[in-house]
């Protein structure tokens, strides 16, 4: 999938240098970003955006070409670059999923309106998936008690993931107030000038690059490979509603988005320059759809098991666990149609 | 979508009669196994199947060819068949319910086994859907709270749904020995020889014939046409999930049913010998499941309505009533997969 002309006559170091020097100069704009943002949050988001992206994509080149770096290096910057994307990447996790849950909550239980829970949300919206296509109202008893579920559900999980949120800020806040975190921005300014490389590096790209970019493409494949693919692709299969088998029928896929990933970052390595593939970028949206439809489900089962919950609140968060899991399944449906697309022209 | 050469030379009388003719023979066919069935309840549910087939089948023709028979004879026969196919339904429905309803909780709850309240269900059989399928075994707090949310919500829809059957049996049994259902009987056995014929039934069957089982097939398709085809072929829209819009937003397509089947059995009366055709048939098969999976739902909701449930046999009951409105939307996308195919040779 990728083209090799960008490699001749330079060295390995030459090809993925550059790119880390690029990232690097990402993660020092964000961090500047966020020391201007203050108390402007829609600054902050964007600053913690560009910081996890910029994060994410050093940590993946440090570990597809790991063989081309200082190893040792390589590796402790890795995980200091995880613990960070981890920390920072959860307060926007906890937004995203309460949206996703009113949304799903607003779109089953009226016949258009919001959930009155909804209100309070701060950055959730209850905006329905299709407003205007429910203009039949419903009726009679089972409509009613679901609605009244349905505002305490929504209420009930606006409360956990606002909770959840504010001590995912904090955290975030504290990490970056942290000296461990100092230390990973002192080291990633570093790479904005100078990266690490070991022997392999001054080698000629051509005889070095293309294994560590092919090794993270076959993990790729391999992965796609032992995806139950030919099930998915049978609409109302249910294999996502299997409830008490989810989280481990879920591992696979979710592997498969991180594969995906570190292909995508490896490719963006190669092809400097060079236009993303719009349809393994519809591969990968469709897996990041599995995994927050996965966790919003996880989050309507845990909410659950809240103690002394009314069972008209049970119901609706059973019903909404079902809807998010069957979004688990819509999002395989979606991820096999693209991959086919994705791989058809290439094998 | 019939072949007129049957009509050549024949009164609409005799197209029309032999038809009814022969399903009136049906009809005491059955009610002769039901008198001999005695407490083989296999038999006695062949026996009520077969009463019910033949019954729904002459009251469609009343319906499609009033206009070649005596009017009045026609609609009070109507209404009487339509009063006893009611009747004798109820009880297979409690019972094809209970087994859909027990099979989902299976399915969403366990790695495999059937649920525990599945054992003293008679006729309930707890067969997942698809035995083998779920080797992945489930752990944890989430899988475990529903297991035993499924077990008591399957133990309580057991317990609503046995005792609705045992009164519909009731009632099928007193209805089978009542006054009115002589009178039906009788009407029928007159019907096994002589249909009561209107001034037209005398007229040339190309002449009369035609109208009558055009119009049942111009009311399918309208009603056909009326349905949101386009969207039910888009997997995963959501649009049955839109629960307390569900009873209204299905109507069209029980009416769709209803019609299917009248256009069935004119084409039955039409073409004598000939065969069904397949595709027709899995419309039907779709629609059929449309309507079992909404009124399971319902089932399930009504159940979560039971006072004093708790919080896991309520969030259950959400669980499986999402399920069986992924059912729903299932047959939709079915039964527009087969319509169209039914319909592109002919249009």
């Amino acid at each position: 999938m990728h083209n090799l002309d960008p490699l001749r006559d330079v060295t390995a170091g030459e090809v993925v240098a550059p790119y880390l020097h690029a990232r690097a100069a990402d993660f020092l704009r964000g961090l500047r970003v966020h020391g201007e943002s203050g108390s402007d949050s829609a600054g902050a988001e964007e600053a913690a955006r560009t910081l996890r992206a910029a994060a994410r994509r050093i940590s993946g080149t440090l570990h597809t070409f790991r063989p081309l770096l200082d190893a040792a290096w390589a590796d402790q910057l890795r995980t200091e670059l995880a613990w960070l994307s981890g920390t920072l990447a959860l307060e926007q996790a906890c937004t995203s999923r309460l949206v996703r849950l009113v949304d799903a909550l607003s779109r089953l239980s009226s016949a258009g309106g919001p959930v009155p829970a909804a209100r309070g949300g701060g950055t959730a919206t209850a905006t329905s998936r299709n407003p205007g296509a429910r203009t039949e109202t419903g009726s009679g008893a089972a409509a009613a008690g679901l609605t009244v579920g349905a505002a305490r559900a929504g209420a009930l999980l606006e409360r956990q993931l606002t909770l959840a949120r504010t001590r995912a800020h904090s955290a975030a806040l504290q990490a970056l107030g942290s000296a461990r975190f100092h230390a990973v921005a002192d080291a990633v300014a570093l790479l904005a000038s100078e990266v690490p490389l070991g022997p392999a590096g001054a080698a000629p790209a051509t005889e070095v690059v293309d294994a560590p970019a092919g090794d993270a493409e076959r993990r790729l494949l391999e992965s796609v490979a032992a995806l139950p693919l030919t099930r998915a692709a049978h609409p109302y299969n249910s294999d996502a509603l299997a409830l008490a088998a989810g989280e481990s029928q879920d591992a696979p896929w979710h592997r498969t988005r991180h594969l995906l990933r570190l292909h995508r970052y490896a490719s963006e390595v190669l092809h400097t320059g060079g236009e993303p593939d719009p349809v393994l970028f519809e591969s990968a949206r469709a897996l990041d759809r599995h995994r927050d439809a996965a966790e919003a489900a996880a989050a309507a089962a845990a909410a659950a098991r809240t103690p002394r919950i009314a069972p008209a609140t049970a119901y609706a968060l059973g019903v909404l666990h079902a809807d998010q899991r069957h979004e688990v399944e819509a999002a395989r449906f979606a991820f096999q149609h693209a991959w086919r697309r994705a791989t058809a022209p290439v094998s």
